[in-house]
């Protein structure tokens, strides 16, 4: 049954251009954002899992932060190594998990077993736009070419695991996990786990086809038996596919003034549905823009 | 498919007491608080949810911060006014929706049809334990009987909006929602909405029956025509069932050592899976245990 009334709680999509003096939501200063200020994501950082069904899951990988893992990740997908491998964890609140165990398929050649621990960076050498609010788990948080990042006393930096993050599956340390084995964050962000686990990329579409499926009834939400693992059909690598067919998206660029103002809007919201303004954000509830690359 | 290894991603569940020098998780700290630190939630707090098919949610009412919205809703319980209400909006990392509008059935008697905005009280008269973290929304963070909440520099307390947070769908202000039309939080937590919205309470069983509904596709993640949402089949207060049928449920005491030091193992974690203590965490990902009450 529909609702009659459509209740205002939070506004997420635009509908028409903003009158002169409406205060802006965060959507409006995205839609007033130029194609000049959006960067396309290149293809071969692009995952593209569809599992039984056909429903789609799109994988931005973090090369500048896990390359040997994404290196991993690329050579999987183009070997065909996730043949046969399902989503057989979701734990409400916490982590989808997908992927097939090393126990049953021997890892494709050149993929490395035991990957260094690229669970952090030095700051030094990556863009970083202080996000300005405080953040409970690190010295700074802010933005690294689109995105959330967290800065530490040591001078290093980590990806946060942030709603749609993607990290690597792994045993007790000094296991870092090949990346035969992935999951995703569904729930609020558990950032004990920053510079724990090697963060490799973030669902940029589809991730309502993973945080959708049944929780698992066994410990940890691991699927129990007679539970059914879902499927997945086919993981590429964007840059594999055919020109036509690939999915292509883009980031809105954090270096720019309206970047800035969209942060700020975040952390300050004024529109009509607000009575008092936050004052501040997580870097978790500022999610970086992404937009399916416009047709020319 | 079941995996072989049981990857160790963050064990919630404890299996057997910790050994004399292993280090500390937080379900250790909890597993080891005696029943005299826990306190048994008042019936009439209680509201207990079946959606169609017989799954439950039961969600804890918050008399103390929301007065005259959980006394509409009780009132509500109690006169069947849900009767045919829908969970009718599942937006991803965002809100389950439900209830039935004001335009579809009258409102029982003695229902305040707008209620103050009971979006903070004083902080004077309730309890308070900080968490001891920075919180880029607030003041200071913290705990107040059992609930998350955030304190502001004018001498006022808020309930935050932690994911299972039960608040109050309403329109622009000045309205505030009679609480005929409830949303539960399923993502990362929003907090720009704190003193936005009345809250009212918190899922505290059963939120996996919400978060993983089908997405509504419409805007705002509403059922789009044609996607059929999901009937709940009952709302009861637990002070109205059969005391043999009845629901109970307990918190863990947050003015006990004990909840000062699972706190801080949250904020710290150092047991075998960790390589790097965070050192804080923010209020939402601090969940204040809770059990169902032994069987005596």
């Amino acid at each position: 049954m529909r609702r009659l009334a459509l209740l205002a709680l939070l506004p997420l999509i635009a509908a028409a251009p903003p009158a002169e003096n409406k205060k802006l939501t965060p959507t409006d200063v995205v839609a007033q954002m130029g194609d000049e200020f959006w960067i396309t994501i290149p293809a071969e950082d692009l995952l593209v899992m569809t599992l039984e069904g056909g429903s789609r899951v799109v994988i931005q990988l973090a090369p500048e932060f896990a390359p040997v893992h994404v290196a991993n990740i690329r050579k999987m997908a183009t070997s065909g190594y996730w043949q046969g491998a399902t989503v057989y964890r979701v734990q409400d609140n916490y982590v989808a998990q997908w992927g097939l165990g090393e126990a049953e398929r021997a890892l494709p050649e050149g993929v490395v077993k035991l990957p260094p621990h690229e669970y952090w960076r030095p700051l030094k050498g990556v863009a970083f736009q202080a996000v300005g609010a405080s953040d409970p788990y690190s010295k700074q948080a802010g933005f690294s070419n689109g995105w959330p990042v967290a800065t530490y006393k040591d001078g290093t930096a980590s990806l946060t695991h942030c709603y749609g993050a993607v990290g690597v599956a792994r045993d007790l340390a000094p296991d870092t996990g090949s990346s035969s084995e992935l999951y995703t964050i569904i729930g609020h962000a558990p950032r004990q786990l920053d510079r724990n686990i090697a963060i490799v990329g973030r669902v940029i579409e589809g991730i309502e086809n993973l945080s959708s499926l049944p929780r698992g009834t066994d410990k940890m939400g691991f699927y129990a038996k007679g539970q059914a693992a879902r499927p997945i059909q086919s993981v590429h690598l964007a840059s594999s596919m055919p020109v036509e067919t690939r999915p292509s998206f883009q980031h809105l660029d954090d270096s720019t003034a309206g970047f800035a103002q969209y942060a700020k809007v975040r952390m300050n919201r004024d529109d009509d549905f607000y009575r008092v303004a936050a004052g501040g954000a997580d870097i978790c509830n500022i999610p970086v823009p992404i937009r399916p690359t416009p047709k020319k």
